[in-house]
């Protein structure tokens, strides 16, 4: 192997991770080690066998610190080509392998513009969400179609309804695929055309966003022919269809759609607090670098369990800077009711996007005239 | 809405699901019966509007007992049709919203062939890929390409001496790419190269599985490109591009591979014991859903932290009962060690693949004799 030994010759850029380890301090310091190894070349240190990787590859611990009782804030910086030009293996480098170690939280990071130039991330971002549809000096509201198991005729009466009552955002249940009772293209030609109708009526700009969360070899076409349908964007679960799925859709410039994303299946990502990924970085950066639009996630007091705390730290992770990626709107969800509109518009201020679902339906049966009362309730408390 | 009320005509088929629910009894069961709305309609039960929904929809419980202490199994079926044909929305139903929600934990499934007609599925399984390799009468051996950093020769001269060696299936670590200091292209052609001159040597045939973890517009091609340079398999880490970037794979014709199912990103899933999806259902039955036909998962007593039944989950979700799928090979990987040789082949049978990564490189210079000992170790223990 000796006769000519090539050297690395790397830019020497480096993008920051930080992480929440869990201690006490011997053990996290171990871990914050573990990370500059395990994330990088998952190989013994002492038998690396060029130096050079040992100097360049490898990530290192610029920063480490106690944040509470036997639990530790370690920065670690890593070549920016070890994460390749690739969404995948950026998310590699970032919680690859610890992501099967106990006491690792990936709790935020930071990209230099050399990395994020790889990186399409948001097609519209808030601004552009915000131009479509027309509204810019209060929170965007947004229902979802369901129950599944309705016909496509019965949820696009459920649409008009709801677009007449001054819904901005409506978007399918994250449930609603292809099944045998509910045709995507059925569905998506008929809401698509009731929402239109309403908007004729009402003079907005209310979008219908089908699901497209999809095989991975028909999510581009179905975000496609949902605009030629006339959708106005579109629903993705990542945690279904893979974070690199929707990133695709999100650089079609043929689908050339808004997307919302759906928390479905994500959930174990932030439910052990001393491992898994924090939050902002979920929900946030990671969903942005993947090309939403507008991030869903179940809001604090519903019937999931996220705190306020971590509520803001989506909200951080949403709007943070990121270089060229522009912010997204953070849509709180999740047994949401409308008697907590004063609340929400308080909590989350007008950037954001509030989502009512079934609540929607308790207050009568004139469904356009109950999302009139959430219209006005927001736009009171907005002013 | 009333004026044509259509009905479902389900067939009345339905699939099942266990689930592990925290208690006290009252919680579990109020759980199980979350589970069964939250799942399907996400709707508030007493607002479904139509009866045949209620009826036909719904998921149900058919049986719920204590398992331990505060600690339930409810087994829940679904009708076949809210599973759609896809495997994102199989996946949802399955665990999509209750990911977000603590105290649910996916334990196993069981689908029936109307529902797996719609899966491909593994395309060679454990038969397919032991005919491919020659082997019948041991566990398989396998080794990573490693560390990142080191240039495709010298990765090349690493996979010679492994195949010299008797390793029957080479894999790239999961880390490598594509990245600028060891590209893709220039590593499939010299490593597949480089196995194909030692299976001349040695009359063996072992395979070289290079990482095709990719964005999704890319990973099929990159399969593809593999295979037309002589890789014999691949390695994909769906955690980090989805399932169904496996599935999609694994069904491609022109690609024509086995599937390596590495790890990275999907340890989130199992690290909370009252939460996430249980080591057999993600690493078995999940992965052999998506295509792998050998599934890497840490091994006990390695650098990670399964546990022994945690393994024996896993070896059981490989190869439960699952229709048309062929079973796969469970691949114990993560800090493995050659003395441990003896114990693993006791543990795992000789239907498993052995994955020993650095620790080929710390018995000495001459790999390609480490390896004939590891070889000779797993013969003497597989009589």
């Amino acid at each position: 192997m000796a006769q000519e030994t090539p050297q690395l010759n790397l830019s020497g850029e480096r993008f920051r991770a930080i992480y929440h380890l869990a201690g006490p301090r011997d053990e996290a310091e171990a871990r914050a080690h573990d990370i500059c190894l395990e994330q990088t070349v998952e190989f013994p240190e002492d038998l690396i066998p060029r130096q050079d990787i040992r100097e360049q590859i490898l990530g290192r611990v610029t920063a480490f610190e106690a944040i509470a009782e036997d639990r530790f804030q370690a920065t670690i910086d890593f070549p920016i080509e070890t994460a390749g030009e690739e969404l995948t293996q950026l998310l590699n480098v970032l919680f690859g392998n610890i992501s099967i170690k106990p006491g690792y939280r990936l709790a935020r990071f930071h990209l230099p513009d050399s990395l994020l130039a790889h990186h399409t991330g948001p097609r519209f971002g808030r601004p552009g969400l915000r131009q479509i549809v027309g509204v810019d000096d209060r929170p965007l509201l947004s229902t979802a179609i369901k129950p599944m198991g309705l016909s496509p005729q019965e949820l696009a009466e459920y649409a008009y309804q709801f677009a007449l009552g001054g819904i901005d955002l409506i978007k399918d249940d994250h449930g609603l695929a292809d099944q045998s009772f509910c045709r995507f293209a059925d569905r998506v030609r008929l809401l698509s055309d009731a929402v239109a109708r309403a908007n004729a009526e009402t003079g907005m700009h209310c979008l219908y966003l089908p699901n497209v969360t999809a095989p991975v070899d028909q999510i581009v076409d179905r975000a496609r022919s949902a605009r030629q349908a006339g959708a106005g964007g579109c629903l993705i679960s990542p945690g279904l269809a893979g974070f690199d799925a929707m990133r695709r859709v999100a650089a079609d410039d043929e689908a050339d759609l808004p997307i919302m994303c759906h928390p479905a299946m994500l959930g174990s990502f932030t439910m052990d607090p001393a491992g898994g990924i924090a939050h902002g970085a979920l929900y946030g950066q990671i969903c942005r670098l993947a090309g939403a639009d507008a991030v869903i996630f179940p809001n604090y007091g519903g019937r999931f369990s996220f705190s306020q705390s971590e509520c803001r730290d989506i909200v951080r992770g949403a709007t943070c800077s990121m270089g060229h990626l522009p912010p997204i709107l953070p849509a709180p969800a999740g047994g949401m009711k409308l008697d907590r509109a004063a609340e929400l518009c308080a909590f989350y201020g007008k950037e954001s996007v509030l989502l009512i679902g079934g609540d929607l339906h308790r207050h009568g049966p004139d469904l356009a005239e109950n999302c009139r009362r959430l219209a006005r309730l927001v736009q009171e408390h907005s002013a």
